[in-house]
């Protein structure tokens, strides 16, 4: 290793020709230290290239090399006729920045598992999952991805997903729509937000369900539209009392298949009586279908879309509850006269989703084994819940009632009006059980009292020893 | 197989008991088509569950089943003392909406794969894809993914990531930073989205490179904020000149590593004038680092955030250039005291990225493969740029010049004033050229003439039978 002085400094340069690092590199890192130290001063003389080639016994070239890329960074700069220099602006907040030796700090703590416990949302069975036949299928698909992926750029998704969603949509939930007509999205906000700013104005009302599922609510009044609380009796959102409020609201948000967080399945009167209203009043129906495909007793419900509505229906699915919430996909299906809004949306603002997941998700379903997953599950699912009502049956002395609605991913435990469910929730959180409160599903200050439960993403025996748990809790 | 009469109907209900249809589904099924058909009238009067369970020599809870199922469904109803009717509501509406026999049109005409051309932008080389390590990789991390993937919420993204990302930076852009402040995120205008709503409020005015990148002022002024165009000369954005404009704004942002779309470097002495101009205002600096990696003489150029200016920088990458735009993955580093703000807006809005390329792509960065993956396409992208340069090379008689910033992904040539870029990339367009015209990425009047040319998805054949194609349209 040469050690040559660099020009009138002290320093050094020390060459290592054994070195991966290029030497160019090598001659400008150690400059770069030599002026971040301070030991090169700000308008401090560097020898010439020639000079410190043959100092170091390289090729001009190379120092020329090194000295282009420290020029360019701006540690020096050359002047005709006073050679090259370290540049004058070298302020102190540059000369004591540290390097620090150890920048990143592993934040394992943050994130350190905590098993989850019933009854926490959001999830879906793990054990059952066919992990082998998906892990083979993406891999599949991305070590010998088609190049018509790359050059993929329909913001509405890839287009084989969306023409086996049409295929789904019309098999399980009787919608007969157009692939051109569907919209792949990153999930259930990502979908209300676009429907937000495709076809709602700031100052719009819109009915929502009382109670309702509250993100819909936060993402329709972040784009600065007024949500108007509608109640939901034994049918579903009160189409009556929505006219009374809000006769004129530009658009009705409702889960008809099955109410988030009630259950209750809207019939086909009352899904005509809101269809008729929308006529009416030229106004869009928001139908948000999360888990409709599990439903323990008779065949799913045909979707509110498929009722001759799809000129003002506006249908919002996703493989969250379904599949997995780890793709974060859903999708919309859309009025074919408004995709143009949609589509101009979907360019302006915010990301189209990850392609990562859609051509194995297009063919998982195509093939048939989207179908039998889900009559899989179903199966399982209807143990769980079994397991979990039988649990849970009321006694002589319980004070709650259960719904019993025969589909979903939860229960919901209504409890007397003189209840605290958020009390409760905190006080069953420190006993290991994990509830929602129902009355945080409502927007207006009249609130039932109850516990929405979970009960997808863990086995029978968990969830009957939490539900010991929570009816220990309760007794007290 | 039996065909029973149906009560007073003249219909038929068949069943049939090899079919894999349950039962009472196929009961449900076909007096719900009787009903759709008008041929069950509303009102009608159904057998009783016993009647019609001894009609069809089914047990009485399989049409006990029929009927509740239809019974949600609102297509019938039960009153006391009357019986089982047809549910008297059933106007036209759905009476007439047929459903199709094919419903779904595939609309493979609209995505006919175009096979892209030089010199379309967005690309990445295809061929020398790690596509098999990649898909290998993806594959075996889904086929036994771990728990915690699924019960995972932290809405920054995969910790494993986040601590590869903060590496990476480290070592390619001397970042020192540390995981906690590293967010994943959804791509860059997803990036430039949550940063507009975590950092900036409707009003505040913000500095942006003119020309420069129409995508980040787009994305801004969807957030309400003013964007203000200052000039970039040979050193990038003007400080002088934005410090004239808005001494007050708010942030500027800037791509310091190679200007958008002028490929200029900016200087280590204007980094240091940008950022005391922002400690003075007050002010925060988005650096948009896109393809620094791709760097082709001498090393990459620090990134401006590793000036000591972690207080005010945020800085903005993506894997779209460097890796593969199908991720559709970015990431932002954001200041430490920023980080809450950022978890807020990030939990409210909008949806967190997929899940389904982050822990492949942890372990890719952490293994040195990405490493090895930047280094040898940048040998790649190299030649191509050399091969396009030399391509193009002006002669005497040509009226343009090259930027000749060895860096980056794509080249910018520059036409006099007289010039009209935008009808030339129609002209092109018609010869089979793709190019994107200067004067659009211009917020302002005054614009200058050019096209951008991106080089990276092609071969170097391609490349410079492109060229050639180019230069017989410009010399005409």
């Amino acid at each position: 290793m040469n050690r040559p002085l660099l020009g009138t400094s002290a320093s050094e340069i020390g060459i290592d020709r054994a070195d991966r690092e290029p030497i160019q590199q090598q001659i400008a890192r150690q400059i770069r230290a030599l002026v971040l130290s301070g030991r090169l001063k700000p308008q401090a003389k560097l020898p010439s290239t020639r000079a410190l080639s043959e100092e170091l016994d390289v090729a001009r070239a190379t120092v020329v090399e090194a000295y282009e890329q420290l020029l360019s960074e701006g540690y020096i700069e050359t002047r005709t006729g006073s050679g090259t220099r370290v540049a004058p602006v070298l302020p102190e907040a540059l000369l004591t920045a540290p390097v620090k030796a150890a920048p990143f700090k592993a934040h394992r703590a943050d994130q350190r598992r905590q098993p989850a416990k019933p009854f926490r949302s959001g999830l879906v069975d793990w054990e059952n999952f066919p992990h082998d036949e998906w892990g083979r299928l993406v891999g599949r698909v991305w070590r010998n991805p088609s190049i018509a992926l790359l050059e993929h750029n329909d913001a509405f998704g890839w287009l084989p997903l969306r023409e086996a969603i049409a295929r789904h949509l019309f098999e399980w939930r009787g919608i007969s729509c157009d692939a051109a007509d569907v919209i792949v999205t990153a999930g259930a906000m990502d979908a209300f937000d676009l429907i937000s700013r495709a076809v709602l104005s700031p100052g719009d009302r819109v009915w929502m369900e009382e109670p309702g599922y509250p993100t819909a609510r936060r993402v329709f009044s972040l784009g600065g539209v007024a949500t108007i609380p509608v109640p939901v009796d034994g049918d579903g959102l009160s189409v009556a009392k929505g006219r009374d409020k809000a006769p004129d609201a530009r658009a009705a948000f409702v889960t008809p298949a099955r109410q988030y967080p009630t259950g209750v399945t809207m019939p086909l009167a009352r899904r005509l009586e809101l269809l008729d209203w929308a006529a009416e009043a030229d106004a869009i129906v928001i139908e948000d279908d999360y888990d409709s495909e599990y439903r323990y007793v008779g065949r799913p419900l045909p979707a509110l879309m498929s009722l001759g509505g799809t000129a003002r229906v506006i249908y919002s699915g996703t493989f969250s509850k379904v599949f997995s919430p780890l793709l974060r996909l859903g999708f919309l299906v859309v009025p074919h006269g408004l995709t143009s809004r949609f589509r101009e949306e979907r360019l302006s603002h915010g990301s189209p989703p990850s392609l990562m997941a859609q051509p194995a998700l297009a063919e998982f379903i195509a093939s048939g084994a989207f179908a039998i997953h889900i009559r899989r599950m179903r199966r399982i699912y209807a143990n769980r819940r079994a397991a979990l009502l039988n649990a849970l049956k009321p006694g002589d002395g319980t004070l709650y009632t259960l719904d019993a609605s025969p589909a979903g991913l939860t229960l919901l435990l209504r409890l007397p009006a003189s209840a605290d469910d958020v009390a409760l929730t905190h006080t069953l959180a420190e006993a290991g059980v994990e509830v929602h409160p129902l009355s945080a599903d409502y927007a207006g200050r009249r609130k039932e009292q109850g516990l929405v439960l979970s009960f997808a993403g863990f086995a029978e025996k968990d969830l009957e020893a939490s539900a010991r748990n929570l009816m220990g809790v309760l007794s007290r």
